[in-house]
C-alpha cells in the first residue's frame, strides 16, 4: 500500500488559516548531482573495496548532501526533547499515569533519563521543550532564554501552548490555533539552536496512539496493524487502546488533509515537532529521526514539504509494530534495529557516534593513490 | 543444521601435539545466576519500562557478566589486526593482489585505513600483529617491545612464522609447529596488553576463503552457501573461487578434528586470532567480534573452550553471506547489519560507542525511586 499522492497544502483553506498564524518555510529541493558525484568518487577511491562499508557509505553521502559539502563536519548537535501531554490518555491508551510525563521532564533535566545519559556520553546539547505538559514547571536560574544550550547542562524551553491537549475521541486534540502555535514555537526554537544537526526527541504518555493514528489516516494504514502496546500494555491493554484508536478514526472520519488530521488527532509535542522540521530542514540541518512518534512528525511535515525527507537520517527501527510501516512509507533506511521503544530520542543518542564516524571515514581515510595501496587486479 | 557436537580437544593426538608446543588457557564457564539477576533488576527499574531499550539491555547484561560487576567499566580498548598472507592467494581467489596485505598493514600504521580512523575516533589503542605477512617491514623507533600500546599511537607487533601460509589445495596450509607457534604469539601478546576489552580485527588477502572452508568443515555448510565475493570478485571469480575451494575440501577430506582443519585450511592471521581469543576470554575482556573472518577464528576457539561464547560481543553481520551462517551457529546476535565487508575491524571500531552506551546506561541511568517517576499503572 502506498501514501495517497501529495496535495499542495497551500491549496486548502486550513492551511490558508494556517499559514495566517505561522508562515512555514519552503524546504526546496537540494538534489545536486554535481556534488553527489564528487562524493561517490572520494568513497570510491578510499582504501577499501567500493561499496565494502555498506551503510556508513550510504550515511556519509546523505550527511555530506543535506550538508552540501564533500568534507561534512557536523557540529554542536542539538537534542530536542519535545514534551506535551494527551487528553487521550484518560481513555487507558497507555501503562502508565500522565503524571510520568512531568516526573520525566524533570528527570531529562536532572540527568538521569536515558537520553540523559546518552547526550551527555557524546557531548550533544539536551534541550527540552515543554509544548504543553499538564504541569507547570519551577522557574530555573539556568534557562536564561537568551543563553545558547551547551553539552551536559540540560535545559527546559518553555512553549506550553495548553495543559495537554483535549481527548480526541470527543472532539479535536488541538484547535487550529493551538496546532498552529506549536508548531510554530518548534520552529523558533530551532532557529535559535547553534550547529547543524538536530535530534529529535519526544516525551507525552499516549502518544504512541496519536502517532498510529496519523499513520493510519494519512498512509491508509488498518489501524491494528499499527497499533502496539506503547510503553508496555498487556492484551487487554491493548485491545482497550485499539478500541479507543478505533472510536476516534470514526469520529474524524473526514478529516483528510495532513494539517487537520494532526489538529484532531496529534499532540502538541508532535505539532511542535513538525514545525521544527520543516525549519531544521529548510536551513539544511541534519535531522536524526528517534522512534515512531518523531517520524511521525516528519510524515506530516513531508506532506506539507516533501523534501525534508533529504535531510532525514534515521536512527533505528522501533519494537513499535508501526515504526517499520511508516519507514517503509518513507523510504527510510534506519540505522540500528533493536528494539527500542522508549523514545526520549534515545534512539537517536545512541546512533549519533555513527553519524559522526561516517563523516570521519569521508574525510580521513586515505585514498590508494596517498596511501600506495594497489587497486583491484 | 547444527554444528557437530564439541569434542574435548584434548582427547586426540593433534591437539596433544599442539599442547606440547603450547598449552592453551583453559575458559571456564562464567554463568552467575545471582549477578545476572542483580543486573537484570537493576536495568527494570531504571526510568523506562521494562525491556523497552531493547538490544542495548541485552548488550549491558553480556558486557556486566564478561566483566563480573553491575557496574561494568570498558578500560583501555585494544583493538589487533592479525595480518598474514595466504598461500591460496595465488590461486586467484581475491579480487585484489597479494601485495595489498602489506600495503595495508602501511596504512593502518600511518593512520589512513578505516580501522585507523574509526579507532582514533573512539580512543581505542590500534596495534597491528604481523602473524605472517609475505615481507618484511622496516622497524619503527616507535614501537619498542616494552612499551605499553596508546590510543592514537599505531604500533606493529613482528610475530612473524613464515611469509604467508602454503597453498593448501597442494598440502597443509601450516605445519602444526606453525599454526601453534601463531596461536601462543596472539595469546601471548594479548597478556601483553592493559585494559578489559579486545576488539579483533584482521588482513590478508585471501582470507574470505580460509574462512568459508573453515565454516564448511565445522559445521557441515555446503561451500556453495558459504563461499561470497570477499573483497568483490564477479560472477566468473566466485566461480574460479568456489572450484578451488571444492578442490580444497576434496584434498582434505578426511579432516575434521578443530586444530586440523584450522592447520590444513586457515591462516596464520586466523591461527594467531584463536589464539588470542582463548587468552581474552581466561582472562574475561569483552572481546568484540567484527565479521566473518574474525568470526571463524572465534568458531576454531569455541571447539576448544566452548565458554570462550560467553566473552564475546558481535559487532556486526557482514555482506559476506557466510557470515550470518556462522553467527547462527554460534546462536550469536550481531548489533549491525550494514553489509559491511571490508573488514581490518572496521565494524568493531564502529560498534564500539554502542558498548560504551550500554555500560553508560546500565551506570548512569537514574531508578524511578532515585528520580521519583511514578511505575506502571
Amino acid at each position: 500500500m502506498s501514501c495517497a499522492p501529495f496535495d499542495s497544502p497551500v491549496s486548502d483553506s486550513l492551511s490558508q488559516a494556517v499559514k495566517a498564524l505561522w508562515s512555514w518555510p519552503a524546504v526546496p529541493d537540494i538534489r545536486d548531482e554535481a556534488l553527489a558525484a564528487r562524493v561517490q568518487h572520494k568513497l570510491d577511491f578510499k582504501t577499501k573495496p567500493q561499496g565494502s562499508l555498506g551503510t556508513l557509505e550510504r550515511l556519509a553521502a546523505r550527511i555530506a548532501g543535506i550538508l552540501a559539502t564533500d568534507a561534512p563536519q557536523l557540529e554542536l548537535p542539538q537534542m530536542v526533547v519535545f514534551a506535551a501531554d494527551h487528553g487521550l490518555a484518560a481513555r487507558g491508551v497507555s501503562a502508565y499515569p500522565v503524571d510520568v510525563t512531568w516526573q520525566m521532564v524533570e528527570n531529562f533535566l536532572a540527568g538521569g533519563a536515558a537520553v540523559s545519559v546518552l547526550s551527555r556520553q557524546h557531548a550533544i546539547a539536551l534541550n527540552v521543550m515543554d509544548c504543553g505538559v499538564a504541569r507547570d514547571f519551577a522557574v530555573r536560574e539556568q534557562d536564561p532564554e537568551h543563553k545558547l544550550p551547551k553539552a551536559g547542562e540540560p535545559r527546559l524551553w518553555r512553549r506550553k501552548v495548553a495543559y495537554g491537549t483535549a481527548d480526541c475521541s470527543q472532539g479535536q486534540a488541538m484547535t487550529v490555533e493551538q496546532c498552529a502555535m506549536a508548531m510554530r514555537n518548534g520552529a523558533e526554537l530551532v532557529k535559535k539552536l547553534p550547529g547543524n544537526a538536530l535530534l529529535l526527541g519526544e516525551m507525552g504518555i499516549g502518544n504512541t496512539s496519536s502517532a498510529s493514528l496519523l499513520l493510519a489516516r494519512l498512509c491508509g494504514e488498518p489501524i491494528e496493524a499499527v497499533t502496539g502496546a506503547g510503553t508496555g500494555l498487556d492484551a487487554e491493554g491493548l485491545a482497550r487502546k485499539l478500541a479507543v484508536l478505533r472510536q476516534v478514526l470514526e469520529l474524524h472520519a473526514d478529516v483528510q488533509q495532513p494539517l487537520a488530521v494532526l489538529a484532531a488527532m496529534g499532540g502538541l509535542e508532535i505539532a511542535a515537532m513538525t514545525g521544527a522540521v520543516l525549519q531544521a530542514a529548510a536551513e539544511r540541518r541534519v535531522i536524526v529521526v528517534d522512534g515512531f512518534i518523531t517520524t511521525a512528525a516528519v510524515l506530516v511535515a513531508s506532506r506539507m514539504q516533501p523534501h525534508v525527507l533529504q535531510r532525514c537520517v534515521y536512527a533505528h527501527c522501533s519494537g513499535e509494530p508501526g515504526h517499520a510501516r511508516m519507514l517503509a512509507h518513507l523510504q527510510a533506511e534506519a540505522l540500528l534495529d533493536w528494539q527500542l521503544r522508549l523514545g526520549e530520542g534515545s534512539g537517536a543518542a545512541l546512533a549519533w557516534p555513527l553519524l559522526q564516524s561516517a563523516c570521519t571515514m569521508l574525510n580521513e581515510m586515505a585514498s590508494f593513490e596517498s596511501a600506495g595501496v594497489s587497486t583491484k587486479s
